[in-house]
């Protein structure tokens, strides 16, 4: 087991209703918030009322910053900071998926900053403080309601950056299941397939294999996603399988798993980041097109060899890593997600362009010795 | 899966050497700091020294409070009160097993409050504050020091009585897998019995079943002790051995065990509790008597028949509950572990003197309405 440090101070609370108690729990931290949220579902769902309701109640004034996109960018971001600066809210609550979560904790940590946001993003200034932050999850998948990371996108510089910083760990999180019971099909198949390979990168590429206790909790969580994802596309409302789900993507990047088996690196993340910088596809939709063919490429190579079959077998119960690979596929594909590059329109000829982007992203998470434009190419055209 | 609140914001620094770091750790949270420790073990194995020298390096003040006992008793948690108070330490260094963490947590709490300590216990007063602790663990087992529990005993009413408080949560605790290599084969076997049955406790006894997230999890930390415990016990120096167990000990109890499965309430743990008031036996030792009579008695009145079996069947490999809980003893006896009171020296005859006491600790936990005084005499006759 590798030395590791754990730490993940967010406050759970979960399960059918919890939302009600949200005004109590933003009071704690402040009289004015900024309320965050992405392009109105929450209106169509009643979340909107409830969460407006309980703030008022709770006396706690807000004032709004909508509109935040799928592919949260840095632009929103920028105007969310301005706003927060003018009205010196003191607590960030942040109301959606991912994006929403991710853009209110760019601008949680924007509003305490002299300097300009994206600066965090290029690691030319550290976050040392941020406004409190605390999040009602309406999809599951990029776990940022239980992290302290963030991922923008600069639409300027076409890139899709990230980082992760201690005061961006959300305080308190609202996770209720039957607030996904709308979430699409293909939403709830992507966000599954995100949390998914959260987990299956840690598990694959890492230097030490053979730590139990972490590795039984990783194939716990990827098992339970294998099984209950289908479920949840085909029954929207099906209650458990919606909350395994839940709980499964919000610890899937929660640290828990990493312990003693080496740091969090996800080079497939990374090379899908290029995907969705330059097509605006879903992140699980690149996803699954680019987390095969990374394993692929790393079996041609005979890397991570022991990792990709235990994984094969434990996770997916197949014999070889052939078969292991294809099981996953076949799992995707089954729940509507492409799997190839031109499943998502986005041509061959391509290849080029994508790599060169995604190594922008590899040179600024150090990971540039290996993933140099040639490897992320040779990746990349395993997704054709 | 049920609704259910988790936080645990203990930060955890794990590995080799890392108690090096402590003086810059405690210097954080303030300039003199009680140090806390048991017996004299730490100064055979030069962790004293080591913790002293980092203490004074950072520039942090402290005061001694040492001879902890293995079942921490009030009376010397009220002599650390008096001195934390006295000496007005900023902060609590706890370096030990789970006694030594307990008590720091009792006199942590105590230092700040106006009323005694044991009001806490009894429920009379709550805990809104604590002076900040810090830890660094010598033996596997009570999991304190990563949740907000603490268990004294009250010398004089030879009671032994536990509760939980937020501000009890350790902020740091230094987890040195190699600390533990020097640990007894007694105690390593009976800190691994503590550790496992805070799992297979929740397991077993709970309202709800087929939480594959949390059930996973809870299996894959039982089958992690069941494994390395008897390595650790014929290797003393098997680091992967002592880590995998100090790990599990830890997230046995960090509260990520029982998410949507139903509150954490310990029958097994609050009988022993009576044995171990009463007899000074080793907690674990007594687990290890108990906790497979509970299972008998109650699979005999058809209580828990599912979770009973499927812990039998996952845990064990067995076929049948009978088979399941045989394998458990027999695991805990290869180890040297008592499983009958006699094993431990305690007569049949003190069974209902030991109901009598257990029954008051039944009462204040809230479980009399199923714990009567005759439930548990029924149990502890199947520990004879």
């Amino acid at each position: 087991m590798l030395n590791f440090r754990y730490y993940n101070p967010t406050r759970i609370i979960f399960g059918k209703g919890v939302v009600d108690k949200i005004g109590k729990e933003v009071a704690r931290y402040g009289k004015k918030a900024l309320f965050v949220y992405g392009q109105g579902s929450i209106k169509r769902i009643g979340l909107y009322d409830l969460v407006v309701e309980r703030l008022k109640e709770a006396g706690v004034e807000f004032v709004e910053h909508p509109g935040v996109k799928p592919n949260p960018v840095l632009s929103h971001v920028r105007k969310g900071v301005e706003l927060a600066k003018r009205e010196k809210v003191d607590v960030v609550v942040a109301v959606g998926g991912g994006s929403v979560i991710d853009e209110a904790k760019a601008i949680a940590a924007g509003a305490v900053a002299e300097c300009d946001v994206w600066d965090f993003f290029e690691f030319k200034e550290q976050v040392k403080a941020a406004l409190p932050i605390i999040t009602v999850l309406t999809i599951s998948g990029t776990g940022s309601e239980m992290n302290a990371g963030l991922v923008i996108t600069n639409e300027e510089k076409k890139a899709k950056f990230g980082f992760r910083a201690e005061p961006l760990f959300p305080r308190v999180s609202f996770l209720d299941p039957t607030l996904t019971f709308t979430v699409p099909k293909d939403q709830t198949a992507y966000g599954s397939v995100d949390a998914f390979t959260h987990v299956s990168e840690v598990y694959c590429n890492r230097a030490k294999t053979g730590v139990m206790i972490s590795e039984g909790i990783m194939e716990t969580i990827m098992k339970t996603i294998v099984r209950y994802a289908p479920v949840a596309v085909e029954e929207p409302t099906n209650y458990e399988a919606r909350a395994e789900l839940m709980w499964c993507s919000s610890l899937a990047l929660s640290g828990i798993t990493w312990c003693g088996v080496g740091d969090l690196t996800l080079p497939a993340h990374m090379i899908e980041h290029a995907l969705s910088a330059l097509y605006d596809i879903a992140h699980g939709a690149g996803l699954a097109i680019v987390t095969p063919a990374w394993m692929r490429y790393m079996f041609k190579i005979q890397k991570f060899v022991e990792q990709l079959t235990t994984f094969s077998r434990n996770v997916f119960g197949a014999d070889s890593v052939e078969e292991g690979i294809e099981r996953f596929e076949q799992w995707m594909k089954s729940m509507g997600c492409p799997i190839r590059l031109a499943d998502a329109g986005i041509p061959a000829s391509d290849i080029d362009a994508i790599a060169e982007n995604a190594f922008e992203l590899s040179k600024a998470w150090g990971m540039s010795d290996f993933y140099t434009v040639d490897v992320i190419k040779e990746i990349l055209s395993l997704c054709v």
